[in-house]
């Protein structure tokens, strides 16, 4: 007899597919769209969202919801139906008229940040941010919460993280890292660059960061690297992954950095297990163990000294002039540079998750109306100086810098150091289960660590929660110590 | 009171995005999709068509149809309406079995076709043909015609030409191309080739097509060449428009040639009215007029010495080494050679519809059951020897040549034929508008005709069926008159 969870899969691969084309719609946008076709592009996309939209609350699907959880189904087919189902209600709790008013004060919301940066002064930015809070309260509201608002933005990209699971963990972050940045901001100022002034020519830069992903086992017959002004990861299916990236003749980290990090997104996406393509299964559980293979790769492997012992000979050979007279330990002193910076996209390891709790912290003042507008630049600068120790000279390098909250992108930051700290335990289960690892990369094997994480974190997909599948590979969930242990033996033999 | 044809507009506005989007995910497949991705967007393309097909023949679009056929509308709106019907009609007549039975049949098609020309025999292929001849049939009587099958296919690419109005004309026309044959391939091979074994470097001829394409007043802030195995014209929007070109370092007439003509197509689609994006309007009334667009450029203004009066000296510039000793004369010469080959993609402008009338003839054959199929290659090889004097040495010269039928495709090819009809006529209307055309083209003034062409033929989109737009805009319809009249002076000229 036939199952209607049957009827639904034919559903849920018709709403990958859309997905898929939906990802090959943004990537076009953002790499090969003519300036022109930015107006055709906005209404191609509306559309393609509002079907997907009204296919997924379509109230039949409810039914065959409903009636599929009464079958006989295989514990995947479990695992699919309670993942579409978490998707589709939080779809049906968002009116449409609510969906509608934010996208149009998103595309208000852009301009006008576009313009206050030009002005390098909040003001201009501040009424379409007001308005942008209030519609993602009344979004919050909307979608359900147990009295703390900021929960409901973050399921959308952590799902099952709370505030009050998060707090306490970035809190204990905050306090710890705040006392390494002034020792080791000293010390890196001490040491001038040998880099700075040189010049890396695009094409031996492009043609090295290919060879990097190569090496990362990045299957190029399944995936591409184009240029696009900021770097990011997108694609249509796990057989065709498309990674960005952009060149800086002046600064040959930004490419190196940015194609091994986008490289441990490309190799999740890669990673996914055949029989759950086209089907919910084949996602990560979380933005945060999305970073947390980015930033395992750009991080823990990329910027450590076994991995140059490999690669540092064949960037000389890629960059004879500008790396005269540079040696394997200048380039990883310069590769893991800590300094008080403005902008969370450039700083270091140490500094990173201090922008995050920054913007953490204020975006739940925001949510909860505790904290006026007029007042946010000035409170932005004050923590700055507290946390970074550095003082933003205009609103530009300070709360205009990012474009998450242009959109009212709220609950997203704290994603960024998810990745990292999860990035730091999954590391430590690696090395205890690949007891040579790091000889293995000295050697340049990357494979075996692919390897393991496609089977433990990439293959098993949206199966499990992104903590729980932590816990399950490293023997517990969320923490800072892993991260900060790293830390302090990395900075301890550097200095 | 709101109107239903304000819904029905809506519905004609989604299924344009959509149809958009499939151009994406058409010309995506062509250029950059990973090899590992075809199986991905196979899927992804059958859902997006699947659903264009869902929303197109949806009954209550139906019914806004006919509601809204007795509301007040403009002209233009009536006309939306007339076109939308139209499109609509015949998706409904094919039922969704045949739909899917014919999709399943070119897959088929497709690789029996490959499997035959890897072996240059025709068996192979056979019974996937025979397979699909009877899908066509099928789908022909379906939709309905008065008697003459084909009519019905031919249809889908040239609205409103039927077979009792073409055979007539391409009679004639081949009557009249058959004695042009001999005297100029004879004379042609009488004098040895300028340019055969120099080289003409790839970038130095992707430039130079990108010259070409500018100068013919392709927007380049609105479309793109990229790189594809075979040149076309695709994209998503009049405002992305998106080229295709490949390049042969040893033959620079297939780079220059192909970006002239699919230029030809691309200011058809960024010609239509702005008031007309995203409705049925802004659509070329047939494939025959778009044709007629890209070889009046490639033909009539590409091949003519006038152009090359401009053009040959900034040839000369980017190719120094390969032009040495090559003058003027040889280089247009060699632009319109004329010579008895087997493949039509090949082929010259006085043999070219000679290849078109031998498939036209046999589609005929053949969608009536006039033909065994085992007979079929024999019947091509020896009208091949009839209409342009030679013989194929094996099928993959002779019927395996084109993918059309590999797919089923029948009723395409006539379309060829009328576009070249359609060139001359419209190039001869231009002329009388323009009295001085030809001194401008000699100066490299290349915005005065497509200008005009816009306003007279690209702007119209589909509000008149082809041969009314020819008609209005020359004074007669389809005829061979022109086009003989212009091969005959041109090559009385050359000879």
């Amino acid at each position: 007899m036939a199952r209607t969870f049957d009827t639904l899969l034919a559903r849920m691969q018709e709403l990958k597919d859309l997905s898929g084309v939906v990802g090959l719609a943004t990537w076009d946008q953002e790499t090969y769209l003519p300036p022109k076709g930015e107006i055709a592009r906005a209404s191609q996309l509306a559309t393609l969202q509002g079907l997907c939209h009204e296919r997924l609350v379509d109230p039949r699907v409810g039914e065959w919801v409903e009636r599929a959880a009464t079958e006989a189904l295989s514990p995947d087919e479990a695992a699919m139906l309670r993942v579409f189902k978490v998707e589709r209600d939080r779809a049906v709790k968002t009116p449409q008229a609510l969906v509608k008013a934010i996208a149009e004060s998103q595309s208000h919301g852009l301009a006008a940040w576009r313009e206050a940066r030009e002005a390098k002064r909040f003001a201009p930015f501040k009424k379409a941010l007001q308005r942008l809070l209030e519609l993602r309260r009344e979004q919050a509201d909307a979608l359900g919460h147990d009295g703390e608002r900021y929960d409901a933005l973050l399921e959308s990209y952590e799902p099952g993280m709370r505030v009050r699971r998060l707090e306490p963990v970035l809190g204990r972050l905050k306090d710890q890292l705040i006392p390494l940045v002034e020792p080791l901001a000293t010390a890196s100022a001490r040491r001038p660059s040998q880099i700075a002034g040189r010049t890396f020519p695009k094409a031996a830069q492009w043609e090295f960061s290919l060879t990097l992903l190569r090496q990362m086992g990045f299957d190029f017959s399944a995936g591409r690297q184009d240029v696009s002004i900021h770097p990011f990861t997108g694609g249509t299916h796990p057989l065709d992954v498309r990674l960005t990236n952009r060149i800086d003749e002046a600064n040959p980290f930004s490419a190196i950095f940015s194609a091994i990090h986008e490289g441990g997104h490309g190799l999740f996406e890669q990673g996914f297990a055949e029989a759950d393509w086209r089907t919910p299964l084949a996602a990560a559980p979380s933005m945060g163990l999305h970073e947390s293979q980015s930033r395992l790769w750009e991080n823990l492997i990329g910027r450590s000294h076994a991995f140059w012992e490999h690669f540092f000979p064949l960037l000389r050979q890629a960059f004879p002039e500008a790396l005269q007279g540079v040696t394997l330990e200048d380039w990883v002193f310069e590769a893991n540079r800590v300094s008080r910076s403005l902008i969370r996209t450039e700083s270091d390891e140490v500094t990173y998750n201090l922008h995050v709790v920054l913007r953490f912290e204020l975006e739940l003042l925001l949510l909860n109306d505790a904290l006026p507008l007029d007042d946010l630049p000035a409170e932005w600068n004050r923590r700055m100086e507290t946390l970074v120790g550095v003082r933003p000279e205009n609103d530009l390098s300070g709360v205009l810098q990012d474009i998450h909250w242009a959109w009212g992108e709220l609950g997203y930051f704290p994603t960024y150091s998810l990745g990292n700290l999860y990035s730091a335990s999954i590391h430590a289960a690696a090395q205890r289960a690949i007891p040579d690892l790091e000889d293995r990369i000295r050697r340049g094997d990357l494979l075996t660590l692919r390897e393991w994480l496609r089977t433990h974190v990439h293959a098993p997909g949206f199966r499990l929660p992104a903590e729980e599948r932590v816990q399950a590979l490293t023997g517990r969930g969320l923490t800072d110590e892993d991260f900060i242990a790293y830390l302090k033996r990395k900075y301890a033999a550097a200095s």
